[in-house]
């Protein structure tokens, strides 16, 4: 114990260091809250600067947030009355692209359809999901699961989360799930209308939508216009209904309306959207193993997978071909991981949340705090195992004949039992994946590649601890480099799976439960799959127990914040959530700071000519000619393009709408910045902020350059 | 002509025009003025803060500008009685070098001198120039020049030029030269004291003192402590001597005076320094081909050349490192090229600077338009042959074993004349560099690079039009690219240059004037001298022709200036100048702002541990202690290190002193920033800043990190 201090504690310094700690945890702009919590934070909303009565924000199946929809793998929202969706360009980029020929090349050039005969169908599979119905149903699906632990607890849950879902689908057109929220705190049934005739209305060019592309996505400033609309059409009887040219457009709700003038720095905005999945309130063990030991290692792994495929392909310059793909892939996620690692140690997570969560459990009565100490121990148990898991995830992600191999053992094993008792990815419904995944091992696959990759992986486990090991995996490669050597070259001298046909045939016998070909790879697979059903079956009883256990480690933090002052939002997890904040300025840098709106000047600072910094000659004219009329700000006497604010966001939060204090629409979400990257587990308010289209800009491109001034009457301008 | 305009144009409307014009030709901010003219703009100075009397600035030979001096390639300022000199790190690099072993590595390490007997000599060429003359010498340099024109007038300024020098420098210890100022307008002679003994007082390591090396170079913001304190020595009888321990301190007859605070945002900050070279006062003819076609050129030329040698080398890796550093000096004159053609495009510099010259010549009486039109002929005629000369030079500077023949063969001509008067270059003083020249070509020589290098250029030339083909050069090579083909390969399956002994003697031959050794590469540089003496002959009747008609040019703009109410700095010529202006953030992009002064967390933001932002521990150390005194800024908080002015300078600007309202150094001049490439000829407002070391920063640094009491109490610290 450090020797006592010589001065006692002033009681106002322990005051300042709880509001630190309090301001650490619970920053006033951080939260993805449901909609539901928005009038239990109703003053600070409107201390915020909103002008409407948060309690009208509480249904999300009511206006304005049952505007608010899922739109392929992002958000968007209603937009007129005749339902006139918008969202990003790159959401409803594989719409555009369906509908591109080489002859008609909607990417290169945009969209304007002149009449709704001219709109153009989207993908069949494109689709646009309206929230009708959000219930809790904790109790139907914790009822069978209480007093069970482990895979029980897990199996409970799953079976009753499933019931829900069969017994809400019986409905048509209704898309039902189950939400899990605070780590299985609560769940909620949502009910979705299923909208299934989306049509192209208008999408800028690809130098507009996506001016920029890779080079600047993270960045700010940002100069991009990424917003397309479509329209949902339904059935004459107002149902959801495939395309069909007797569909008729869909009357929503509800739908946003765009305000007319835009916003400043310090102005209120707010958002709403599905973000996917953030961490912030797992626990400070998780977090320090995250920084510690996760990203670093993903960092090293992701380096020797790629230094590993540039030694196999060596002057094999299809190889380098084949792989390109993959290389590309794994420098992205290198990148990621070192940018969040960069992100938390910057914004010192571990040791925050480790304060934060020691005052917390210091709060906390005993009864929480066993199940919060059982939750330590089922997280320590994941962590021995950890880079056992690491490699044997990435044996399968990283390889082609490896991973074709496992699959269809696996397949053959599961096709023996009936389709829904399945696991899930193997039922009849994914056959069409597998059969593609199959196929595409032709043009990604090189021997040389695939077996360095695997002795850099297969030889990571060869250095476990014996804790570790897999008899399976040791009898298979043995426990030298030499003996792994000796095993790859027979196997891959034997296997005839690089063949198409033969995956093909091994597919069609594996679908239908039948015993597969003679092949050493398959063979291999055969001997691997008890392990790898030994591993799930530990894993799922893993999650059981968290689970279980997680919401002691909630209650306690949600009773910590509300001591606090504060309120805690659940995790996301896709599910419709509002954010609200302000537009501000960042400075990532020192001496450096980003204003918060940008301007048209940029876009030609930044033309090059050169994709994907190739601004279309209308555009270039048009911002030559400087007639911006009732879209140019009036502070800054120019166009302006894009703005950033502190809104809380992640992916799925693509297209979702930005609104004012009066609920009107000013902007579309559509990127964060470099900075946040981290922010899927820490939220610095210093750092983390949301990129969006300034509509003035949708409007003048609408308006003055690429004109459409049908579809800006439909929307009210 | 176009139609008559509808309304007469109101006469505010043309004062507005007018005054546009007037802040476009002359910033309050622009200027590199001579010392001589700050009484003449010391209402301008005072207006902008100068707390001083502008008249006490008058005299480059007194106090305080006469501490100012010519140091290595850049400048620097005495700042003890004991003729402590502070100049940049990189301005004494080499000093720093010559006293680094491996042992022993100053350049890493940094170096500390204990007390006077520890303050290490400097190589033995290392200059520090002190001024203690300066007289306008017009009348003895264009007596006999007048009345003449041409190569004659040309001739007529050498002589008189250099009889002044001679005269002059019959004083032992003493350097002159005769400065032309306003091209050829007014002449100076200025006399400097050579002081020839310096020694090493205290640098930092490199990792401070280029912290960020080729990576930051020209970037703000910026982090680089780039300074180095040395002590010129002198002769127990005060003059000037070479390096003895018998020497003494030389007492300068000032030095400058370390500010206790330091500046912030809008603060007066004032500079003197010896800039090199700018283009400001060239004609709008001038600025056009610039912008048109020279900076174009060497951009497409340069990467024509590096695609030569990619091509030349393919397949070698010894001839890659060979050509390495001749491939990142093209890389670099290329990206100095495209940044200064960016920066006039973006000033739109060509436009503005013809509307000023439209303006100045509907204001010049009909004497000096006349010569100005006679000057634009000159001008074209140099435009009619300005491909050739292009091809020409980069032939001499790009290649080794053609360069090598030409210089051998030219050496030899010349070394039949008494040394006088040969042509500068091959005089008895240029041979050892000759001699290096000859023998680095070992380490940078490829024959098939070369040929790759001669083909792109000869090719080039190939295509030139009738009027600018030499006869010589088309008997040598040819009129088609395959007889130029065999033309190289016959030349360089033939030499015997690439070999160093053979070199050596046709150099000890050659500067002797004895006939070379037969080589068909030195048989054909005698085939191509005469075409090259003929274009020297051309070029210099030129150059006396522009000497001549410039001063008509310089009158009028001076006198339209007048007009408008300012005063002409004459063009940056090595000589010195005082600018003036303040701290100004700059804002490069659209939504970018850049703070005038960075502070130590940059440097902990920049820190990777690796080259070249790898911040020394001790650095970091005291960063993470926060320890910052007296030298921390009282408003930030914290230390600064950099600081950025509008002030106007360019190359040899290195280490010019930055002084405050009282004439108090505050900061080191060392860099300007990227959007500044293209100030040499366009000087605009928005873009133009310098970038310094923070004296603050010193003080810090010799205070807390690399301490050096001794020193700081000797500058009044």
């Amino acid at each position: 114990m450090p020797a006592a201090p010589r001065r006692r504690r002033h009681p106002a310094r322990a005051l300042l260091a709880c509001l630190a700690t309090l301001s650490a945890a619970a920053h006033a702009d951080e939260g993805m809250w449901m909609a539901a919590q928005l009038p239990q934070i109703g003053e600070q909303l409107r201390q915020a600067g909103y002008a409407g009565d948060p309690a009208a924000l509480a249904d999300l199946t009511a206006a304005p947030l049952n505007a608010v929809v899922r739109a392929g793998g992002g958000t968007g929202a209603f937009v007129s009355a005749d339902g006139l969706v918008l969202t990003n360009h790159h959401v409803a980029y594989g719409v555009i692209q369906y509908n591109s020929t080489p002859q008609r090349n909607l990417i290169d050039d945009g969209y304007i359809a002149a009449d709704r005969a001219a709109e153009l169908p989207a993908n069949p599979d494109y689709r646009v999901l309206v929230t009708v119905g959000f219930d809790r149903v904790t109790d139907q699906v914790l009822g069978a699961a209480r007093g069970k632990s482990g895979r029980a607890y897990f199996d409970a849950v799953d079976a009753a989360s499933k019931r829900i879902v069969a017994e809400c689908e019986r409905e048509t057109g209704i898309r039902c799930s189950v939400a899990n929220m605070y780590y299985g705190t609560d769940f909620y049934r949502i009910r979705q209308l299923e909208l299934r005739d989306l049509r192209l209305v208008y999408a800028p060019p690809r130098a507009i939508g996506n001016f920029g592309d890779e080079t600047d996505n993270f960045m700010w400033p940002r100069h991009t216009g990424d917003f397309t609309l479509l329209r949902a059409y339904v059935g004459r009887d107002g149902k959801p209904a495939a395309h069909s040219p007797d569909n008729v457009p869909y009357q929503p709700p509800s739908h946003l309306r765009i305000a007319h003038d835009g916003p400043r720095e310090g102005d209120f905005a707010m958002l709403a959207g599905y973000p996917g999945i953030t961490y912030r309130h797992r626990t400070a063990a998780e977090f320090a193993e995250q920084v510690e030991w996760t990203l670093p290692a993903r960092v090293a792994v992701f380096d020797q997978l790629l230094a590993a495929i540039e030694r196999g392909g060596a002057g094999n310059a299809e190889a380098a071909t084949r792989y390109a793909s993959q290389v590309q892939s794994l420098k992205n996620n290198r990148k990621r991981a070192a940018g969040e690692l960069d992100g938390l140690l910057r914004s010192d997570a571990v040791r925050q949340r480790a304060q934060d969560e020691r005052g917390m459990l210091a709060a906390t009565g005993r009864g929480d705090r066993r199940d919060i100490d059982a939750l330590a121990g089922v997280l320590a148990q994941a962590s021995a195992v950890r880079e056992r898991e690491l490699l044997l995830g990435l044996l399968g992600s990283q390889t082609q004949l490896m991973r074709s191999a496992l699959l269809l053992e696996r397949l053959r094993l599961e096709s023996a039992r009936p389709d829904a008792e399945r696991e899930s990815g193997y039922q009849a419904r994914d056959l069409a994946l597998i059969e593609g995944t199959l196929k595409q091992v032709q043009r990604r696959y090189d021997p040389a590649v695939e077996k360095a990759l695997l002795a850099e992986l297969l030889g990571r486990y060869q250095r476990l601890p014996d804790a570790q090991r897999l008899p399976e995996f040791d009898a298979a490669f043995g426990r030298t480099p030499d003996a792994l050597a000796t095993a790859l070259d027979a196997l891959y001298a034997g296997t005839a799976l690089g063949d198409e046909p033969v995956r093909l045939a091994a597919f069609a016998a594996a679908r239908e439960g039948r015993a597969l070909p003679a092949d050493p790879l398959l063979e291999l697979a055969a001997r691997l799959i008890p392990a790898q059903l030994r591993l799930e079956q530990e894993r799922k009883t893993r999650d059981g127990e968290l689970l279980r256990l997680r919401p002691a480690y909630m209650r306690a933090l949600v009773a910590w914040r509300e001591q606090q002052g504060g309120a805690v939002y659940p995790d996301a997890n896709g599910t419709l959530r509002v954010s609200y904040g302000r537009l501000e300025r960042l400075q990532p840098r020192d001496a450096v700071t980003y204003a918060p709106v940008t301007t048209v000047a940029g876009i030609a600072e930044k033309h090059t000519g050169q994709v994907p910094f190739d601004a279309p000659q209308p555009l270039l004219d048009a911002i030559a000619r400087g007639d911006f009329g009732a879209t140019a700000d009036p502070a800054l006497g120019t166009q302006t393009v894009n703005f950033l604010t502190n809104l809380d966001t992640t992916g799925g939060n693509s297209g979702s709408p930005v609104l004012n204090a009066r609920g009107e629409l000013i902007g579309l979400n559509f990127d964060s910045n470099w900075e946040a990257v981290s922010a899927s587990w820490w939220f610095d308010p210093r750092y983390k902020r949301a990129i969006h289209v300034d509509m003035r800009y949708m409007r003048w491109l609408m308006e003055q350059v690429y004109p459409a001034p049908h579809v800006l009457r439909e929307m009210g301008l």
